[in-house]
């Protein structure tokens, strides 16, 4: 797993999340249990746990509390890139074939399903019966999301405001409840519970226009996927949107980006005139401006050492290449 | 939706239950509205609403407590039914998925993730923090169930002790469920809790079987969906794994059995063979033993006319022909 420095104040504990992750979803079925794993060895960047037990450094660290619900976060956010995947017929995640390239839709849905299950029986135990309510309603507007995005694929006539309740749903409001639940389980006062939700919006807004910058812009080997892939598969996202404004030849892209079967010059074309407009650029200043959102709500909290590493995380999300 | 004459007791508390249902899964989706609506409106026998109600019976009936519950329950396995009809995609156009080729498939995982998210709604609601632990539980159990049925698909060596773990999973520990969480929810003692979730599990295990049963001999008519399904699908039940213990042929069951892609005449042809071993009276006798079994557990129970509806349910499940 790869390990951000600036995570220093909780390697040990996200690894201990890490340790606790891959115990949990052992199963007796070799299936289940190899795209589990398989899954939990791409690794990913363990944002949302790192957000999780950061949130909790503010009031009362309660390791053992905020472990089950550091695991459930992580198992969500996994099954539902593992149902993304179905629905995306994406074939690599960072760099490794999906679930689905290796065994098919129905595993993919089977075990998108066991580890959401696996998270209920995490969340069930938990003595806040808080957190099962957000979750609860955290999953069904992921699910309006996600259902959003399909509805618009390929639609070239979408708006920024389509676009931002998609990206609300699919990314911000699960980081969001890391720092929420967090922060709850640790006992922390409504009005730092309420700020440190807010932070976790806001970045997770900048988190998702980045992605979106990236798969525009990385080295597809920094990456972990195939650049372009949103073209590919007609998620319309902020820097198309942006550069279909701004665009001398708006028609033309419009054609381009509303093209089913996009062959890679086709992308690279389309990457082009997005690049030519300026787009990113915008895009850019929308996530300086959300970041900026971001660092404004951890005024509301105390002047600990956690602040500073919730500063230097928004900031990273803002600069990453990957 | 079909009312059932033995549901009387509770036939408008029934309809209640549907029309909170169709409220609940209200969106502003088309796509997710018109599937999940149209789930609704197959209907179904809306058996585990039923049994939920009648649980809640013995003790202190409580509609506005056992609505919930029902309503979690019947959504759960309506997720689980639209999940399992995701099928494998077939890769098309140099050897890529394309994303129109998924359509049929994104939706039902959409739809599945919604509906079950629903239900996390109702249950974080539920004052009863059992509730939640035991549907967390099973929807694990659940899942290990469905990936034994792929594990297990066109394999002709399996045997009866997979059959029933499968089973069990599929679709008893759900109705078992219904009857323990009715219960619970009315305050029942223990003792009756547990009575109610054996007979239950019972009954859903002797359901299973019929149904079971049933796509090998039904009038597709009647049935409401084609006979033989489960023979295409290569899904193993009872009636086929009997029938190749007593066959004076069983290679060429097997071998009709393992193909994958049946023609309609073969379909006959292995009804055929199966009829001709006994096996369906056979696979009809475990399931009077089952029911026999659920009426027992019945006597833990007071003599109140709830119990003889009970009673009649499992004699419904025992003889019915759809």
């Amino acid at each position: 797993m790869k390990q951000l420095w600036l995570f220093s104040q909780i390697n040990s504990d996200l690894q201990r999340v890490e340790k606790e992750l891959t115990k949990f979803v052992e199963t007796d079925y070799p299936i289940l249990q190899d795209s589990a794993v398989h899954l939990l060895a791409a690794g990913g960047k363990r944002l949302r746990p790192a957000f999780t037990l950061l949130a909790g450094k503010f009031y009362g660290y309660s390791l053992e509390k905020l472990i089950p619900v550091a695991m459930a976060l992580e198992l969500i956010h996994m099954s539902s890139l593992v149902h993304d995947d179905v629905v995306d017929a994406s074939m690599t995640r960072r760099g490794r074939p999906t679930v689905k390239a290796n065994w098919g839709n129905i595993v993919s849905v089977q075990t998108g399903d066991y580890l959401l299950a696996k998270s209920l029986m995490l969340i069930s135990k938990i003595d806040h019966p808080e957190v099962a309510r957000i979750l609860a309603e955290i999953s069904v507007e992921m699910c309006q999301g996600e259902i959003q995005q399909i509805k618009c694929s390929f639609d070239v006539e979408q708006n920024i405001k389509q676009y931002y309740y998609r990206i609300k749903r699919k990314t911000a409001l699960l980081i969001s409840a890391c720092c929420r639940l967090g922060a709850i389980v640790s006992g922390a006062p409504r009005r730092q519970v309420w700020a440190l939700g807010a932070y976790g919006h806001s970045l997770g807004m900048a988190f998702q226009i980045v992605d979106d910058v990236l798969d525009l812009t990385a080295k597809a080997a920094e990456f972990g996927k195939p650049v372009g892939g949103d073209l590919r598969q007609g998620i319309m996202t902020l820097p198309m949107i942006l550069a279909l404004k701004s665009s001398t030849n708006p028609a033309h892209l419009k054609t381009l980006l509303r093209k089913v079967d996009k062959t890679d010059e086709e992308v690279l074309e389309t990457i082009g005139l997005i690049n030519n407009t300026g787009a990113i650029d915008e895009a850019m200043h929308l996530v300086d401006l959300y970041v900026l959102k971001a660092k404004r709500h951890l005024q509301d909290l105390p002047q600990v050492p956690t602040r500073k590493a919730l500063e230097e995380l928004a900031e990273f999300i803002r600069v990453r290449k990957f």
